[in-house]
């Protein structure tokens, strides 16, 4: 099945080769980048792709970086022929496709949008829960209750969904698993206070699951 | 050349078929439904979506519509079997997967890539100004000097960067020129103070060329 699977990223004949990917833009806190760490590890490629700690921050852009990625946000993976790639979506495409992996991000057919969607709720959460995050960190005197009571709500929502989901994901590891961990994490790392594993038991144990999986382990957010 | 692109898109023999697309939950203000309207445009599939107008507020969040896309973000596109699919870029190649158009975007090989790292561009943009409204929008007093001194110099570096790589775009459309058309039409219908225009000759004739497309004329971004 896996190597069914496979063979259909094999790219057209008529195609050139995908570039190696080569240099991995990073941040140890960013929930995005450990995403894209993790699938790194999970298609064994960790050897070939050099990470470079790069500081971005949403209120002092960082020219100099910005050459290379216009957005300035990280990840963003250089190729050895110099292309640089993001955002987070666009890169784990690449290396499965690169790496030949089917079986995290099946190339066609309905599984394969199953697995896009489940990636974009986990990303769409977690562009949620960083602006939140910008909320709080503004000064108090500049905060406004109306957007914490939005984004709490929009928190509850989005993780009763994935608690309600979670029963009917695949045993097998997919894109879509390996975001919503990752999205998870960052709950850990700055909302402890949400207590979001509160009355979502079935996600609870998915979480303390997929973070016990080498590639989970050898990638969790810190502070530095 | 176009027809060997195109097959490149069928699906693998043991997939099932792609269930039909049926429904478009929309604004005619939104950026990103923009940018799906016109890829169902060119690919002829208006007739069969239906347009369902959806109103989302970043701080109003629509616990009815949040049960069906959990983030509430619009576009979210329905499909025949029930599945809602979302973000945008989910959306588009599905679109693009269902109606076999390998030209707005390529199956597989470096050219899929560029074209997704394009519509990254344009999508990270729309991100930055979208939240850079957002801040224009709040009370006065609870407006930051910081945030629009970042948030202009990110529109600018991703507009220079822009007009630096238009002349490297191909004549024939894909979907990191429509990404692109539909954010610089957000910046037109939200921020005309930006003058993007200026000292941008090369990336203001191509959006003329742009928004001179039936589909890009059937889909402009209004206020209701």
């Amino acid at each position: 099945m896996e190597s069914e699977i496979e063979a259909d990223l094999q790219p057209s004949p008529g195609d050139p080769p995908l570039a190696a990917p080569v240099r991995l833009h990073w941040s140890p806190k960013s929930p995005f980048v450990r995403k894209v760490a993790i699938v790194i590890d999970e298609c064994a490629l960790g050897d070939r792709i050099a990470r470079h700690r790069t500081v971005v921050e949403r209120l002092r852009p960082n020219i100099e970086y910005m050459r290379h990625n216009p957005a300035g946000t990280i990840p963003a993976l250089e190729l050895a022929d110099g292309t640089k790639l993001y955002d987070s979506a666009v890169i784990c495409e690449y290396l499965l496709a690169f790496a030949g992996n089917g079986a995290l991000l099946p190339a066609t057919g309905p599984m394969r949008f199953e697995v896009l969607r489940r990636q974009a709720d986990a990303d769409l959460f977690l562009d949620a829960v960083l602006l939140w995050r910008q909320e709080r960190i503004r000064p108090e005197d500049r905060q406004s209750d109306q957007f914490h009571d939005a984004y709490r709500t929009k928190a509850r929502v989005a993780l009763d969904a994935m608690e309600a989901e979670v029963e009917c994901w695949p045993n097998r590891l997919d894109l879509g698993q390996i975001a919503t961990g990752s999205a998870l994490s960052y709950l850990d790392l700055r909302f402890p206070d949400l207590g979001w594993r509160a009355g979502r038991d079935r996600l609870s144990q998915w979480a303390a699951r997929f973070e016990n999986r080498e590639s989970a382990k050898a990638n969790r957010l810190a502070l530095d």
